[in-house]
């Protein structure tokens, strides 16, 4: 056999580089990479992935491929004058598996091998520490019997937990140096019960073993689950490094540290980073001794700060991006032992990305790709000050970002009352409904019980911009005793609480916040990703406040404007409730009159704001039970004010239950059956238009058929729409527009039907799901959890599209109505409109337009463009 | 123009015939078909319906054609020797429209044509009778008014009253000649005063008025919507018959009767009908005088009876098919006014096509064609005398077929103790759940206010064979009182009521029954349609008994057998609710393990059933919290039997509540949450299967995983039942199969993804139906009679498959599942299994087999004959 197996990185040259990740995995094909830039990595040399297939095949390593490694780790020996197993100048190393994709499933890493009994000596001598020595022996055992071998871990606390108890020892470094070698002795006697076998002195068989464990670990459960579910196929196996060790605690001349290239918090350009003296890595991260600041090593070690700074500036370059780098001084020789992209803050993200591109290092395209969408998150609200300590009491769903604190109330009445008083309040339900919008909208804040993120909750918290956390499962709240309590803890009405509607975190008390800066790079970015994408941005609003925000944001268009809402105000609900009350046409209409000059109002105010775009305007959708009262105090007081007896308005309630009121009497529906309330709406809506246009506001209504199952029930609130615009001289397909939403199924199949008499449609992706899949998202809380964890859905198909049987749907959608109308404009306007990964498949699948709440409206703009570069570069 | 557009008949030759429908319309070619036979048919004329069509483009009869009108005219006034307009012989006409479908939206019939002042007294010379002519006149000018000038008949009617009023006269006979010219004039009157112009006189020009109105309500509204909703295309328009009018009323040697050539209440091959003397066709349907039966017209006109008896034979053998036949005998000559195929019972049906087969008559193939499949269901209940008066108080949904009869109770436990007493009870309630099933069990039938032909208590009642009328909406159930009121009638507790599900009827008092007769015909028809049909007809059963009923009637296996009724009984029902009481596996499994031999005992029954026909049986379905009491009192009953607190029993429940509970925890998700409860139904199946076969019964356990809208959903619950068939030594695909319901939309979009990995699929398309056009079933009712109405759909969804739609659904699931399995069996076992329409589609669209219930067996294998030979015949 001559196929080259095993790759040696180590002075200053590498066999591998960073195009070989396939087989010397990303860890492998990166250490080469630095190496023959020119970076002081401790050399070492990477066994390929192709071996684990081999392996794997034939159950062991080849001796050609034994005899490859012998060479290799001659070659290390050589050029570290050090000796595997050698008792004077020990070399030790360690071993990581490592494959082309990050892969937490499989086996991670051994530390310190080649240590044993004899090689101690050798190393006790260089680093003048007996205790560390043995202390680092002790660990080299638990690892090893641990990673390699499969021994519970907790097995061996117990053994150390047991001598803590013996010698009345508290804390770990109460125990001396011959503790470490009696826990040595016991460590390996639970080794030699556990796997009946001796634990290996010889470094070689040390190493043997660890090098086949990770090629185990490769089709271990954990893995291959992983892999499922993460959808990674295509990999041959895992690659193995094994690199040589170095110490930063061998002496004042030693030292260890981890730097950015650029502050990681904030984007600055500027080196930021933190080093110890005369320690080891985990010292710095363990926060036992405080680290000084990079800067300060400019004058501890002049010579390794330069050095540094040059590394730094080098890797930038070399990689073109702000890197996270590892370093290790060991008596004065200056090591790297990792360089990877630094993680960052969303608006550190942001500046990094756009002050790269203008300084030439990167260009627009690869800017745009560098921020993840959703971290814009953080620079569109207020977020709490991250140096503040937090009170957590529970982690719920994060369902609408956002900071907020404030009194605890429990009914939406108390919110609007407590507002009034200038309090600010957090509202808390086990749910909310319709009728709590008044309360959510004075509120700080929502915290709900029960509800997923697309709850009830959830979409309005998020329509207004405001920070909800939903689905805190284990509060248990009593309405009766205004409190709520959870894990031991009792919060009572007027207590402060704190919302993270990013994170789903409730913290006890006021925790302060710090107002986001939108800088000039946001602004940029944003106009680079406009010049980008195809896909239009619209947003979902339904008053002229929300419109104002979107349109700062740069929706191009109200994609969603919901009129339900509009029904709650005031006097609005009492004519509703008359309308619902009414048995007779005559009844309804007097009622839906009173309604009209209100709605009128409205839409002129959208109107306004949007001057010069297009306005979607769904007509009516909600079941109209929603609109009558649920309890019985305020089903006697309704009945008082519309002059009803308690009784008959129990019944009417009654007679509208239903037991599915999501596949109800609702949508379309309610227009097929009172046409009149169509009628009213469209009235408002055109007559709107026209007032509008006389005041120079240039009015672009869309007119939106909710829940079409069926062409006819289109075409037959349609009609209505078109005789009330002919009443008012208005043209279809010039002054306004009449199209549909698709969320039933059966509009999706039938759309070359529909689309011959639409002019627009729009994927209800929330109604999609839950008929397409069968799950009602109010209920699937209940089970979609462990769906998620046993993979039969890889994401909440609430949060983002299920592209494999929703996003069918979709695409069989589109086929259909693009063959019989090839330029029809097709929109989405669900939760999934803001959500990236969907945004991308709207934009994949030739949507027009995506709209989303006014909040996302940038998130959805940079993943249109994201959409864009990735297509072009598949 | 040369063109031909009117067409003489009479004098035994006629210029059209049967087969020119298209344009002389049916009513036209019928008329010609029969002159030309030698039928004597009273001679006329009929104008196609293409000059309908022209008369639409130009709006008027060109000249040319008024002239052909004007030929036959003539000819038809010198074949009868009269002349139109004619004072000593005066040509009276009738005029007809006659599309070649029939049509009721379009202009009906105008007699008498041809009457004025002048020819009314050739008439009276000729019938001898003045108030005749007079009240003929008079007649004929309110029809012409109505039907041809649209004056609504009530101002007619107002006129006839007053005049009633005036004169003293309680009965239109108390009016004499002199009040009917009264009449006349006072008729004319309304007609100037309604149309502006005098009330025409011209014989010719009230014939000129009558073609065009014809051909003008060709497109009224009525009729349009008439065509729509009944899907009716392609037609050009309708012809106009123009037909000499006879009189059975001019004396003793004139007469009328109605006969049919066989018996159509029994089948049975003897003339049948009666008739009149000296009376005209609506004295014999009006029931003023009685007539008599058609053989006493041997002795009172022996010529004609035999004339009248060879007609028959002729009509017969022409049209291969029984006649219903109109006649008139004037002045001694016999006139055949209209023939056509002859309504009849079922059981008549069967007996006539089979006995018209074995004559040699018709093949067999037409006599499959001659049954509705419907109609069978006549012949597999028993039924109420149809000799019997009805006292009707309201008309339901006719859920499940049958006639019943009993005491009204309103509760499901005072009907088995009711029951228990030897009472025949009938159940009432606003709706039925699953824990009435004991209580519908022991009742003759269920009436119930709310829920359509799929709610629960139709799908439970149809599964049982028992008689079921649902949605009577307009019933007033009061539990309290034990009692229902609707239209002024009260029922109390333990009255009788009757109920007929074919029609929906429900009657007052006890209604006596005949029990069907299931003749030799019957199984010879039933034998030739299994003879012919390709699809597999299978049932839904759930225990031996429905098993049982379900092999006689010739069923080819089980193709639903659901679990879930079998975990209501005794003390199942309390081991399943020990269960979800269970927080844990361990309690969840010992709850189960109570359950496991019991339905090992069930499937052990059905498999003896069975004996080497396929049963499929469906995994646990509904949401759990049906198994959990409603009411208080229940509640603490249960608490007390299962030993916990009624508080915490009432707080599972409530935590089990759903909002969209057919959207919600159910189906295949309860087997991922708990796969203890698909283990243990794996084992009662699987273990059953194995004791079979040791007592030498062939079982064949095709199990079936519902609700599947992802594969892994499938492949989580499909592993565990391998792995208990694999513990008990069984192999999939040889002995025993797992498959899936295909009722949610995804699984049908996905179902290549699926059919990988499924034995076979099924297709539940209640759910299907109602995910896809996201309508639940029990909600629709609000909105879907609306729908059918105005023609959204043509025909409930939920009664006959919406094949625009859900069909479109399946299609593609079939197509999907065929691309990468070809072979796969995919079947049909919603109630749509059993409806002759749907199984057609099902036959269309290349499905393997329906399933429905027992009693619907046979009109599946017709309606799967009938679906094989449309196919052959397209």
């Amino acid at each position: 056999m001559s196929k080259k197996y095993v790759y040696f990185f180590g002075g200053g040259k590498a066999e591998g580089n960073t195009t070989m990740k396939n087989i010397l995995g990303g860890k492998g094909a990166n250490l080469a990479e630095m190496t023959n830039i020119g970076i002081p990595v401790p050399p070492g040399f990477t066994i390929s992935a192709e071996m684990c297939q081999v392996y794997m095949e034939e159950g062991e390593i080849p001796q050609e491929v034994e005899n490859q490694i012998d060479d290799n780790l001659k070659k290390l020996e050589d050029l570290m004058d050090m000796g595997f197993g050698d008792s004077e100048k020990p070399l030790l190393v360690s071993v990581r598996s490592g494959a082309a994709q990050s892969m937490p499933g499989m086996m991670d890493t051994v530390l310190n091998l080649g240590l044993n009994e004899r090689t101690i000596e050798g190393l006790i001598k260089s680093t003048g520490n007996e205790r560390f020595v043995w202390d680092g022996y002790r660990r080299f055992i638990n690892m090893f019997g641990d990673v390699v071998m499969g021994i519970e871990h907790e097995k061996y606390e117990e053994i150390f937990q047991k001598k803590k108890d013996e010698i009345g020892a508290k804390l770990d470094t109460d125990l001396n140096t011959e503790d470490m070698k009696d826990l040595c002795m016991r460590y390996k006697k639970l080794y030699e019960e556990e796997t009946g076998e001796a634990f290996p002195t010889d470094p070689r068989l040390q190493l043997e073993k660890s090098i086949t464990a990770v090629f185990k670990s490769w089709n271990n459960p954990r893995a291959v689950t992983y892999r499922e579910i993460n959808s990674i196929t295509g990999l041959i196996g895992t690659a193995v490094n094994v690199q040589v060790m170095v110490f930063g605690n061998m002496g004042t001349s030693s030292g260890t540290g981890v730097a950015f290239t650029r502050n990681p918090a904030t984007g600055e350009n500027k080196f930021y980073g933190e080093y110890l003296l005369n320690a080891q890595g985990e010292d710095v991260v363990a926060g036992i001794r405080t680290p000084s600041p990079i800067q300060d090593l400019k004058n501890e070690m002049p010579g390794i700060y330069d050095q540094l700074i040059n590394i730094k500036e080098k890797l930038e370059q070399h990689y073109k991006d702000v890197q996270d780098l590892e370093f290790t001084v060991q008596e004065g020789i200056l090591y790297i032992l990792q360089t990877r992209n630094g993680k960052r803050t969303g608006p550190a993200a942001v500046k990094i990305a756009v002050d790269m591109a203008e300084e030439g290092l990167i260009n627009k395209e690869t800017a745009i790709m560098r921020v993840e969408p959703g971290q814009l998150d953080q620079l569109l609200h207020p977020m709490f000050d991250p140096t503040v300590e937090k009170n957590v009491i529970i982690k719920g769903l994060p369902a609408s970002p956002g900071a907020a604190s404030g009194k605890v109330v429990f009914s939406a009445e108390d919110a609007e009352d407590w507002a009034s008083r200038n309090e600010k309040v957090i509202l808390v339900r086990v749910e909310t409904s319709p009728e709590d919008i008044g309360g959510m909208n004075v509120s700080q804040g929502i915290l709900t019980a029960r509800g997923g993120m697309t709850s009830h909750a959830a979409v309005v918290a998020r329509g207004m911009g405001k920070c909800c956390v939903a689905g805190a499962g284990d509060i248990n709240v009593n309405y009766n005793n205004k409190l709520f309590s959870v894990n031991n803890n009792v919060i009572n009405e007027g207590d402060y609480i704190s919302l993270d509607g990013s994170t789903g975190e409730v913290m006890l008390g006021k925790v302060p916040t710090i107002e986001p800066q939108l800088t000039g790079s946001f602004a940029k970015l944003m106009q680079w990703a406009d010049e980008t994408k195809r896909l239009k941005v619209k947003t979902n609003a339904d008053n002229p406040k929300d419109s104002r925000v979107a349109r700062d944001f740069g929706a191009q268009g109200i994609g969603l404007c919901r009129t339900e809402h509009m029904f709650f105000d005031g006097d609005r609900i009492k004519a509703v409730r008359e309308m619902i009350l009414s048995k007779e046409e005559e009844g309804r209409k007097k009622a839906l009159n009173k309604l009209l000059p209100m709605q009128k109002e409205d839409f002129k105010g959208i109107f306004k704001v949007m001057d010069g775009l297009p306005v979607i305007i769904r007509l009516l959708d909600p079941p109209l039970h929603e609109f009558l009262p649920k309890d019985e105090k305020d089903i006697n007081q309704v009945a008082q004010e519309l002059g009803v007896s308690s009784e008959h308005l129990k019944e009417l309630i009654e007679s509208m239950h239903e037991f599915n009121p999501m596949l109800g009497f609702r949508g379309c529906r309610l227009g097929v059956q009172y046409p009149e309330i169509t009628e009213m709406q469209a009235k408002a809506i055109l007559e709107a238009t026209v007032e509008s246009k006389n005041e120079s506001i240039k009015a672009i209504p869309q007119i939106e058929v909710p829940l079409i199952g069926n062409v006819k029930e289109f075409t037959l609130n349609a009609e209505i729409v078109d005789r009330v615009g002919g009443e008012l001289g208005l043209k279809r397909g010039e002054d306004y527009w009449v199209g549909t939403m698709i969320e039933v199924p059966r509009a999706a199949i039938t759309a070359d039907e529909i689309a011959k008499e639409v002019d627009f449609m729009s994927f209800g992706t929330n109604d999609l799901t839950q008929m397409g899949c069968g799950f009602s998202r109010d209920d699937a809380g209940k089970f979609l959890k462990k769906y998620v964890e046993v993979g039969i859905y890889s994401r909440d198909p609430f949060q983002a599209i299920d592209q494999a049987g929703v996003g069918k749907l979709m695409k069989i959608c589109v086929d259909n109505a693009r063959s019989v109308k090839p330029n029809i404009e097709i929109g989405i306007c669900g939760e999934h409109g803001g959500e990236p990964s969907s945004v991308e498949f709207c934009h994949k699948i030739g949507l027009n337009d995506v709209s989303c709440s006014p909040y996302r409206v940038p998130i959805a703009r940079l993943a249109a463009a994201q959409a864009v570069i990735k297509e072009k570069r598949n």
